[in-house]
C-alpha cells in the first residue's frame, strides 16, 4: 500500500519540545500531491497547464505528539469525489505504529479560465481515476 | 468587540499567488493567545508555570483567498468549555468585510505533572473566565 | 528614526526554546518591505507593475536570543547603491535594548521583460531615493 | 562523496513562483545535522545529553533559483575547526549541475551548565572528527 515518509526537521519543532500543529498541514500537501503524482498527475505538470487547485477546507485531530528527529508515515486514501470537490483522509503513523494523524482535506479545482470544474466534463481521466481510488481504498 | 489584526507576510504566500492554507492555523495561534492574554490569561506566563496546552483539533473552513500585503481581522470567541477541553471559534475578515476563514480549535491543558487537567477543579479561575466568555459571546 | 516591530509568534520558536534562526531572514524582508512602503516604495505595487526583486544574498550575525513573546524593534539602513544592486542593513534590538541581530542583504532587481535592471536608467525615483537614505543613515 | 537531498515543497515557494529564501537556511540545517548523523554524531542524542549548539552567523549567496518540485542536492563540509567554534560550509545544485546555493553557518556549543564548550577540551572526539573532516575535504 502506497505510503508517504516524512521527518520531522528540526526545524518544525516548537517551544513546547515537539512538532508545532500547524506543521501537520503542510506534511498533509506533501504526501497528497507525492499520492496523486504517483497514480499519475504530476501537480506540477497540472499547474503549468493553468489547472489549479485550492484547499477548500481541512480538519486534524492531534492523537499524539511527535518531534525531531521522529519519521513519520502518512497513508493517503481517497474519500469522496463529488460534481466539484474531493476529499483526501490522512493517517499518518510513528515508526511504532502509533497514529499521530488523522486528518482530511477537501479541493476543487480551477479551468483555466478561473472557473470551478466540474471535475466528470472538465477533466475526466482525472474523475474516473480518482473515483477508481475511492471505490478500492 | 476584541479583535486581531494580522499583515499577511510575502513569505506566507506561495506560488498560487495566495496567502499558503497552513498559514491561517498559525494565524489562529497568534489570535488566540493573544485574545487569551486580553482576558488576563498570558500564555507564555502559563508555560513558565508549567501549564501547557496542547492542541487537540483544528477545522478550518477556506471561504476567500487573501494575499499580501492584505491585512486580516481575527475574531475569537469561546465555543464550548468542557470539563477537560475548551474549543476556539475564529472568524477572519478581508478589509473590505469578505469572510476569508472560518475555523475552530479545541484545546487541552496539562498540569505541571503531565496530566490533563480537569479545568474546574485544577484552574478554576480560568474555568470559570472561560465559561463567562462562552455565555456572552 | 523609523523602526519596525516584530512580536515573536510561538511559532517561529523551536524545541531550544528560542526563535528559530531562520525566522530572522523573513523578519528582514518584513522591516524592509514596511522600510521601503514608508519611503513611498510600496512592493506590492511595484510587483503589479512587473517589477520583481530577488534576494542575491543575505548574512546575519546572532548576537543574543529571543524567544515569544518578546518584540523586537528592527531599523533598517540602506547600506549601500550600486548600479544594478542595492545593500540593506539590520539591527535588531530585545525590549531591554539588547542588540539580538546585526544583518545585510543584497537585491538587484528586475524590469518587466526579465532583465536585470540598471537602477539609474531603469528606476530613476527609486535610485536617487535610495542614494538619498544612504548618504543620511 | 556524501550528500544530502532535498524536494522542494509546494509550501516553501512564495508568489514570486520561487523557493522563498528563507527556506534556504533551513535546508542548511537539514543538511547539517544529517551529515554529523552520517558521520556518528546524533543532534537528537547531542541534545538529549543537553549539549546545545546555537549558531552564531549564517551567509548565503543566491545563484539561481528553484522551485516546486525541484529536487537540491545539497554538499556539507567542515570550513574551519576553531576553540570554541565551527564552520560549514554548503553547496547546493539542481538536478542538471547548476550551483543554486553557496553558503556557510557558524555554530558553537554550550556544555550542560550553558557555558560555551572549548571543543578540544569539552568534546575531544567530536572535535578531532571535525577537524579530520576539514583537513579532508
Amino acid at each position: 500500500m502506497y505510503s508517504y515518509k516524512h521527518k520531522i526537521k528540526y526545524y518544525e519543532t516548537d517551544k513546547m519540545g515537539i512538532t508545532h500543529h500547524s506543521n501537520y498541514i503542510r506534511f498533509m500537501e506533501e504526501a497528497r500531491t507525492d499520492f496523486l503524482c504517483f497514480h499519475g498527475f504530476d501537480y506540477a505538470k497540472l499547474e503549468e497547464m493553468g489547472i489549479i487547485s485550492p484547499v477548500v477546507s481541512v480538519q486534524c485531530k492531534y492523537k499524539a505528539t511527535t518531534t525531531y528527529p521522529d519519521e513519520i508515515e502518512i497513508f493517503v486514501t481517497v474519500g469522496e469525489v463529488r460534481a466539484a470537490k474531493i476529499q483526501f483522509d490522512y493517517l499518518m503513523k510513528k515508526a511504532d505504529g502509533t497514529v499521530c494523524i488523522e486528518a482530511s482535506s477537501e479541493h476543487c479545482f480551477l479551468t483555466t479560465d478561473g472557473k470551478i470544474a466540474r471535475l466528470k466534463k472538465d477533466f475526466p481521466d482525472f474523475y474516473e481515476a480518482m473515483q477508481k481510488l475511492a471505490e478500492n481504498k
